[in-house]
């Protein structure tokens, strides 16, 4: 894979630790065969002979990784922000969803999310499907071909949700779900599936007994929602009055992180008991600050969780999230820390800019591997930043342009090169 | 002025109230020399003979108002957003704002602030300088050539603030401020002076009692900041013992709405007392919420503002806001509104869009008289918004499409049109 060996020259930075940002300005980062071999002031003799491509003055970051987000939701992001969680799932979610059942539609649909998602900051991402084989099936092909490395689910639902998107029963939706697995498993080498119980209140106990199973038989990670909505908790103790908590559902069908590498989104109001499971099972959080907001979910305790250890990494949660930029997400997860801060617990500091960008690029990237950072060994996602639209008359240092770049991605920023695994993106 | 005279074809939206969005598929709004006389579905007889501009499948919305807003700290915004206010203040913008002491310096940010604003979402603004005479007027040139309606303020501060900064004492502020306004009062058409002490405490008693004099003198409005952060409050009470409340301390100088048109930015922790008077006095709040978020000051209690018939308006808040748009701030408002009933009280409905374009087009616009609307008879500011570069597989109604322009501006929006006073702004 000799194309896959070469070096990119600019103002690198990456995250060492949560807390160093690691700055080397017109450095080199070497990548061979798609793995980074580090970031260097100047070119080590061994890696002489390898080709440069000269970034100039731009900005070269990791690729970050969007941990959570709903592909079928894309096409109504941003419309309907006026609901709670449990009514605008059935006012809006659900219905739209209902429409992937249309191959025509999904097609549609599924390609100008992934056009949009490829032209993103995002070189990784965890998706959401809809229960839909033939859509699903279209979404991975689509996004195997963009380049993207992704984890995508076909989700189970066999209750409490819309008749349109009730799969008949728990046999029909493991029927379906195993057909899916012999289908696409090893299929892409880029979109592989993950199991996808849409959360605990539209999933049976057969239905989650028999997705633990297919979890141990195909050794699949796991994504669901947790503890986003005070109402979804109090539901969720009533369809599972045994449970300890919320997370102790999926727990107890071994869909939490012990068997299965796991992650969850939101874990907004997490007992106690959860936080204890989620530290000791390994269960990854996927924050979605936006999406909190817009759904008036709350603000979960990110900085809780950092210092107990548990991996984090920042979700865009499309379409409760609104904004598919991670750079965004970014500055919103700081954002919401400072009012966690200020309204709830003055002994949880707010997230600095070194650590949302942890969050954004490591901590999200591990879901994948040695993804999300540029030392020796690291997978090689890399985003090449314009920043020259953003106009100012003040001399900036690169951590600066950095923070900046991160608050206006939006606002005058250009991605001028993205890689995921040493292979070029094209992104017009 | 017949060419102020015209009429535009698209699909037009304005608040007829607070809760009320008027929404007329490919109507026409028609101009009369800078004022609009009405949308219609058909045009009238009596305008028969107006050219017609056709924006085809467009949105047009009235000009938004920036209430709020720090030209000076334009070039660092996005940079140094780990600080609350007091400590933010001395750290970044008063060593920043000290630049402009040198001409050449702001000039050159001066420039990029006007051709950025310019190509933004506001047609009017209410902007703080800093002291500085030969810096201020530049801005006001600037803005008065861009075509923008504004109001600027040249800063008054003599105590507590770096050196730099400090003008020498109460007579040097106001002689200079006096000699500003000689300057600069009905010089320009569109950029008019607006007294700006910069917050109580940095302005001694002196100053302000003159500061209430100038006001008498040439009939000025007031801006300033009220009720930002808890330990500013607190040092307010300490430097003014005396007063009531915060807002006491500039009302007890007649620069509180009674005598003066009156704006306050953030009113974030504002006690009854500072609310009742507020409220008797007509005080504009300005509500930022992007800055108050990123300086860790809060949530606005807007509901409550609302609720008392206290008029209130946006404000990008730069540098304590990073984004300029105000498409982003409307957002911002709704999502921190969500906050606020959820962390603080739910007796307290969070904002919907309509209460957020309101306040963005006819709350703020009404500070410059009839300003943000289309009814007959307000002064003609129009945005045209083109919404195509925003993709969805979904079928769309224009409300829809102006709610997701609301929240997705920054991500694949443009501005096709914008028009203040009648005259079109040239965007490119």
């Amino acid at each position: 894979m000799r194309e896959h060996s070469f070096i990119l020259k600019g103002n690198i930075c990456y995250s060492e630790t949560k807390n160093h940002l690691s700055v080397t300005e017109q450095g080199y980062l070497v990548c061979c065969e798609g793995i980074s071999r580090g970031v260097y002031p100047v070119i080590p003799d061994e890696y002489r002979n390898l080709p440069v491509k000269d970034y100039g003055d731009r900005l070269i970051i990791p690729g970050m990784t969007d941990l959570h987000i709903h592909a079928p939701q894309y096409p109504f992001r941003g419309i309907g922000m006026d609901l709670e969680l449990l009514e605008w799932l059935n006012t809006h979610t659900f219905p739209e969803e209902s429409r992937y059942s249309d191959l025509e539609y999904a097609e549609k649909a599924y390609r100008i999310f992934v056009e949009d998602l490829k032209k993103s900051g995002s070189t990784r991402a965890v998706i959401f499907g809809t229960i839909h084989l033939p859509a699903t099936e279209f979404l991975m092909k689509q996004l195997d071909a963009s380049g993207l490395s992704t984890y995508v689910g076909k989700v189970n639902m066999d209750q409490n949700c819309t008749d349109a998107l009730r799969e008949t029963d728990a046999l029909e939706s493991l029927e379906s779900t195993a057909a899916w697995l012999r289908e696409t498993s090893g299929k892409y080498s880029n979109a592989r599936p993950i199991l996808t119980p849409r959360f605990a209140p539209t999933c049976s106990e057969p239905l989650l007994e028999g997705l633990g199973k297919l979890q141990k038989e195909y050794g699949l990670p796991v994504q669901s929602h947790l503890s986003e909505n005070l109402s979804e908790i109090q539901w969720v103790q009533e369809l599972f009055p045994w449970s300890a908590c919320y997370g102790n559902v999926y727990e107890h069908y071994g869909l939490f992180g012990k068997e299965a590498k796991t992650v969850m989104a939101h874990c907004v109001h997490s007992s106690d008991l959860e936080v204890e499971l989620m530290k000791n099972n390994g269960v990854y959080v996927a924050h979605c600050p936006q999406s909190n907001t817009n759904l008036s979910s709350g603000i979960a305790p990110i900085r809780r969780y950092l210092d107990a250890g548990i991996p984090v990494g920042l979700g865009t949660d499309i379409a409760g999230g609104t904004n598919m930029s991670m750079f965004r997400c970014m500055a919103d997860a700081v954002g919401v820390s400072k009012l966690y801060w200020r309204l709830i617990d003055q002994e949880k500091k707010p997230l600095t800019m070194e650590e949302a960008f942890y969050l954004a690029t490591r901590g999200g990237g591990s879901f994948f591997g040695k993804v999300g950072s540029f030392e020796n060994g690291y997978e090689l996602d890399a985003l090449v930043l314009d920043d020259s639209g953003i106009r100012t008359a003040k001399e900036l240092n690169t951590k600066e342009r950095l923070e900046r770049y991160i608050y206006l991605a939006e606002e005058g920023g250009r991605l001028a090169g993205k890689y995921v695994n040493g292979r070029e993106i094209l992104l017009s």
